[in-house]
């Protein structure tokens, strides 16, 4: 079995709990694949560097500077520190992102109403398995920053829900594959006021029963229908969780799953 | 044969430099690692985010807030830079640091007169060249950055030249091997104001006499006889060089070659 895990900000920007997670995740028997997110440090990092956050609609663009600065960020000080972390406790891991062997295809996102600049949208089926695979026949485990490039010399910034979904997909041809979304809370709740009214399973032909009844809503929505989506590519479960409960995640007795 | 070359900051710090570098480079027939240093990028970074350089006795120290600066710029945005950059030329780069697969050992430089704070210094036989073999059997480019790990959970900042010669001679026990040292001049001078006066070649014998004669001194002391230490451990050939004149370098008709 191969878990593939993704965890975003609420993990990374928390020294102690980015401490903790790594150690769980290094014990984890199998194959695996951590995704990285962005978080905090990439603001805080820009605000020293005055590179102002530039938002349009609401989103923010990933303009020339902030490319740079993600790159950095994220492919250099957030990897690194991981790798570095993991590497301490026995875990061989290798940390790259998207553009490095060209494992995530990816191409600019095309500007319609908003342009987003320097923002890669991974291409359907872009993900090369063989490589991956390689590696982790190796022991190796992957550490993967949120970043592709466009096949013309430059980085993209890119979302890492969609690179770990993408990576379980593709992997999921080869072996069988569990993918874990960490987020700051349990799992999918029932009510959203409370963080132990989880919901513990989730088959996806309820997904849309679920939305007509506005229990899924909101930004849980795009995360739920990806899930779904990947176990219809042949994912074996989709975990929904709070990455301080991973041994709890991993064992079945905490978090959402999604089959 | 395998090429390992390392470049520097004259290459990294100029675009238009390292964009034909980039260009040549690609081309290079047979397996190829390219290590790169550091630059001015760094510093100039650094000074955007008033981390002041700290020197003692004329020597850059790594403080912890420097070693977050080297980690993002080399690791990721210089890394990432050039790995695109080969990307888009269809050369099949993977961009990492020593600490990734735990590929070079090294430890944290113990402390003697001076503490260097987070320098690594590369452990003897600290290469693992199983896993940069099986990286160039499937094709890929290692393009790796100067830092490696302490095993205690730090990055550590590291010389790019020894990187460059402790993975030569660890591949020569494997492949043919050449290593070429990429830097602002275009060879070993007999007079260092003649930028023409390039030494074609030095057998390791020679180098005692040539110390003696000055007309090695200063900072190539050190080179060149690193690069004749990676002779006698079987590198095939070690060659000085312009990275500007890399295609004639390849040729054999720049540089000055050790053997």
């Amino acid at each position: 079995m191969l878990t593939v895990i993704k965890i975003g900000g609420n993990i990374i920007d928390d020294a102690d709990k980015l401490h903790a997670f790594i150690n769980d995740f290094s014990k984890i028997d199998g194959s695996k694949i951590l995704v990285h997110g962005g978080g905090k440090l990439a603001t805080e990092m820009g605000l020293k560097l005055s590179i102002q956050p530039n938002y349009v609609d609401g989103r923010r663009i990933t303009d020339k500077e902030t490319l740079e600065l993600v790159t950095m960020v994220y492919g250099g000080l957030i990897n690194k520190n991981i790798v570095a972390g993991l590497q301490a406790l026995g875990c061989n891991a290798i940390g790259f992102t998207g553009a490095d062997a060209n494992i995530i295809k990816a191409v600019k996102r095309p500007i319609k109403d908003i342009d987003y600049g320097f923002v890669g949208d991974v291409v359907g089926s872009g993900i090369e398995p063989k490589i991956l695979t390689t590696l982790l026949e190796l022991g190796l485990v992957p550490v993967i920053a949120p970043l592709t490039h466009d096949g013309n010399g430059s980085m993209l910034n890119t979302n890492a829900d969609t690179i770990a979904q993408e990576i379980a997909k593709a992997m999921a041809a080869i072996m069988n594959v569990q993918l874990i979304y960490c987020f700051e809370k349990n799992g999918v709740l029932l009510n959203a006021e409370d963080d132990n009214s989880v919901i513990r399973q989730i088959n996806t032909s309820d997904f849309d029963q679920l939305k007509d009844d506005s229990i899924i809503s909101g930004g849980m929505i795009p995360k739920i229908k990806n899930a779904c989506d990947a176990v219809r590519s042949g994912v074996e479960r989709v975990v929904i969780g709070n990455a301080i409960y991973l041994s709890d995640i991993l064992k079945g007795n905490s978090g959402t799953v999604i089959q």
